[in-house]
């Protein structure tokens, strides 16, 4: 389908994302607006298939081109609804402080709900208790994972402050709390920091971790770009390394960063125990994120390191997240647990 | 007083604190059990003043030496009540989930009650109502700063799991939550870490920060015995450095830091950004624990760090213990405000 693409459309992926569809081997979705396109390489077939996502009317507008843009998968009924970020953490109130929303499966990790993408969509819902714009702190405890599908957020402010309001947010599925967290709300200006610490960790240009780049298996991982610098790679060889993993991100969806996909991108990049010899799911049991300050448009650039792996299988990932103008823009600290060490027990 | 210290409480003294009152110029309180020692050196009159602790019969064990070892001052009824680490964090319970405790005005900074302490206080009661031994994570929202004194601590476990138990928990004064935490809860081994981070910051050796240790000035630093690196003590020279902080830090109630207390020793160094000119009283927004391993006993070794300091006053500051093996043991974050920013505001 990708000789349907209209030139116009060809470059707003170009743009959104930094690849022309027709020389990218994988799957991959982008936005034009209301329209979605994956393209996908099988074999010598290149497919490009255009989406269209829930909207009142999507074909009338002009920017989005009209019904003969529309490929025929499209109009053969042939369409996997994709949802933006901002479609994909969207909240509704119920009642008081209550609001209610749906975990896409499309932002999942295998069966499971992305830690991050929840955490985010909870976020949202205390961020509209709050009246506040961004989340400052936000501390979550992963109880258990639930599954994609209708989930409630049951939000309480416990102090209403000058600079910040403090709101204990907790996500229920089938009467059980899944994530327990407390955020703090308040507002950032867009200024540069006062300070930053020189040491920053090397992280090599995005365009010399095109090679890298992992392979894309559907869910989480068609919403988000992610390519790991060459140093952060051994795992995908069999080899160990360092307890440490550097790469670049960006939504598929088009839209820049913002403090609350930057939940998304501090628990995002593969496991530092990967590089240790481990394998298997690792399970946050707690992530804080702090928003440092606002994101520049443009992809970022991921910094994750462990510092200790005790042998009962705790460890910690420090996340660092620096924007296109390299400036720390968000910090993460997990606890998690090695899937190895859970095997065992 | 110091010449009717016995010979067996001048060891311990050194013993648990590692120095002798008699060459010491400061004030200091070291207990030995329920005797606690006081000594100051005011011009050139040494005095070493011996307390009696709240016990119910203080005198009648021979371990602490008979009436006859009891200075004229504690005789006159002039003691301060010391308590220990242990003591000033008991917890009664007086409800379902719900103990009351007494925050001591001894474990403040000025007026306030330390941070740290009262996360260790509300932790403990966390941990009665879980019947698990280990804080492995504590996330603290901290709201307003309540008095010393009387105040409630609210617990709801909202997990109890096979590796873990979380609990929900409140430190509630006058009817107003002071901080709001979730604790996950569990039990580590004392095996040595599997894998660990080989970038462990500089820490001079404790013997080589003797000629840089804070001047005391009651309140919490009679309780715990801080010595900075001389690389970390420009700001008490009005100089400016990094943004990081490097020291070690005992107990002066003789005991080893445990998994509670170490909630203490990660909030305890002075703040980082007093290196970078900032001064005045820097507020703890939010701060998240973690134990990564059992410690040894012995002094520990703490250092602090700040990645970048917002305009708006917003910083993190990361802490690292390492026991006297070298061990990483616990680590935090924090989201703190610049008193600088704060009067500006």
């Amino acid at each position: 389908m990708s000789s349907r693409c209209s030139t116009r459309r060809r470059s707003r992926c170009m743009a959104s994302v930094g690849f022309c569809p027709a020389g990218w081997n994988g799957a991959r979705k982008t936005p034009n607006r209301n329209l979605l396109i994956t393209s996908s390489f099988d074999g010598d077939q290149l497919t490009c298939v255009t989406h269209v996502t829930a909207s009142d009317d999507p074909l009338q507008d002009g920017e989005r081109g009209g019904p003969e843009r529309v490929p025929e998968l499209v109009r053969a009924g042939n369409v996997r609804c994709m949802r933006s970020f901002a479609e994909a953490t969207t909240v509704v109130g119920t009642r008081d402080g209550v609001y209610s929303s749906t975990l896409d499966d499309e932002w999942s990790i295998g069966k499971n709900p992305h830690g991050g993408y929840m955490m985010a969509l909870l976020t949202r819902a205390a961020l509209t208790a709050a009246e506040r714009p961004h989340p400052l702190a936000v501390s979550a405890h992963f109880l258990r994972s639930p599954d994609a599908g209708e989930v409630e957020l049951r939000t309480e402010p416990v102090k209403r402050g000058r600079l910040f309001t403090t709101v204990h947010a907790r996500l229920v599925q089938g009467g059980k709390v899944c994530i327990d967290a407390t955020v703090t709300a308040g507002e950032l200006t867009d200024a540069p920091h006062e300070w930053e610490a020189t040491q920053q960790p090397p992280i090599k240009p995005l365009h010399e971790c095109d090679d890298h780049r992992l392979p894309t298996e559907g869910g989480l991982l068609g919403n988000i770009d992610v390519r790991l610098d060459p140093h952060s790679t051994a795992f995908l060889r069999g080899e160990t390394s360092e307890g440490e993993v550097r790469g670049w991100m960006e939504l598929t969806d088009g839209t820049d960063f913002n403090p609350l996909s930057l939940i998304v991108a501090v628990d995002l990049l593969p496991p530092t125990i990967l590089g240790l010899g481990h394998t298997g799911w690792c399970p946050t049991v707690e992530l804080t994120y702090q928003l440092r300050a606002l994101p520049a448009p443009g992809p970022v650039a991921g910094y994750t390191r462990c510092d200790a792996l005790h042998p009962d299988g705790w460890f910690n990932e420090d996340a660092f997240v620096y924007d296109s103008r390299g400036r720390l823009v968000a910090q993460s600290r997990q606890l998690a647990l090695s899937g190895n060490a859970l095997e065992g027990r």
